[in-house]
């Protein structure tokens, strides 16, 4: 696609080049969080107890294989119950409206999300996994190791999370459907 | 969906509950690279030269305000030349054959990219980045803020990756579509 193209009109298999892209999951995530409330904001804000399962389908659990190993996995999913799309939100832990990008907020154009969850164990296609921030019945699209060669980054600049250090923190339900 | 349900049948609207999931791109890359063979394996393996500008289309461009106050950002992509699935692969710093979800391969079944590139600066709905690590023209699915507070773990255990500190790395043509 060139810069000229406009994005998006026909229809495609995946992968493939021609937008729209068509996802299928690979599993689903069993957790203990039924609505948007009370769940961690992120992994890295999670206590103990926020644990759960990810079962990968049948068809893909050949690509299990070596996971173990790591410590932590980097869930990519569909935030299935996030609300509508909105270009400007106040994120969980600030007061103030922010652009969408800058922000972890759910309701994204492509609503996909990035879970670094600790991988407790494996066993045959489900894997028990804990610091988890994710609803009950998510839709799991991909899974990849977590590997400090590639993501721990030196980083002196963290826009308006520069001056928060929080230890923990819940959603609300703001960015829920009905919202 | 529940567990016992399978994955995928209906078509669906974005976001929503039903697979397929559709995705329709937010933006796109311009790199120096056309082909697979010699674009940097990670952003963290890139050379000060693998720079290039992320153009975000212009429905999307008020989510970017604020993002340029990160040093750092996820670029959420598609891989859009990805050759075909395979749910076994030997990663390209390694000589094993891996389980797929235990490396950072780009022949998924759902062929979603996690980079974090560094954000140079913005000029309105163009982002200048360095650290990148994809083709020229991959379409751009979502961008994230990279912060410590949230992508730095501790990690005692990164799987095959542990004898391994390469300081750089280049792709072959192992996951061309033509392979």
């Amino acid at each position: 696609m060139r810069s000229d193209e406009k994005p998006g009109r026909k229809a495609a298999s995946s992968p493939g080049e021609d937008a729209p892209f068509r996802l299928d999951p690979i599993g689903l995530v069993h957790s203990p969080f039924t609505s948007q409330a009370g769940v961690p904001v992120q992994p890295a804000l999670a206590e103990p107890e926020d644990a759960g399962t990810i079962e990968i389908y049948e068809q893909f659990a050949a690509g299990l294989d070596d996971i173990d190993r790591f410590e932590r996995i980097w869930v990519i999913s569909w935030f299935h119950r996030a609300g509508p799309v909105r270009l400007r939100v106040t994120p969980y832990l600030d007061r103030q409206q922010r652009g969408l990008f800058a922000t972890r907020a759910p309701s994204r154009p492509n609503p996909i999300g990035i879970s670094p969850v600790r991988l407790l164990r494996r066993e045959g296609r489900i894997l028990y996994v804990a610091d988890l921030d994710l609803l009950d019945g998510t839709p799991v699209l991909d899974l990849k190791p977590y590997a400090p060669t590639f993501d721990v980054f030196p980083v002196s600049r963290q826009g308006w999370l520069e001056d928060r250090t929080p230890h923990s923190g819940r959603a609300d339900d703001r960015f829920a459907p009905d919202r």
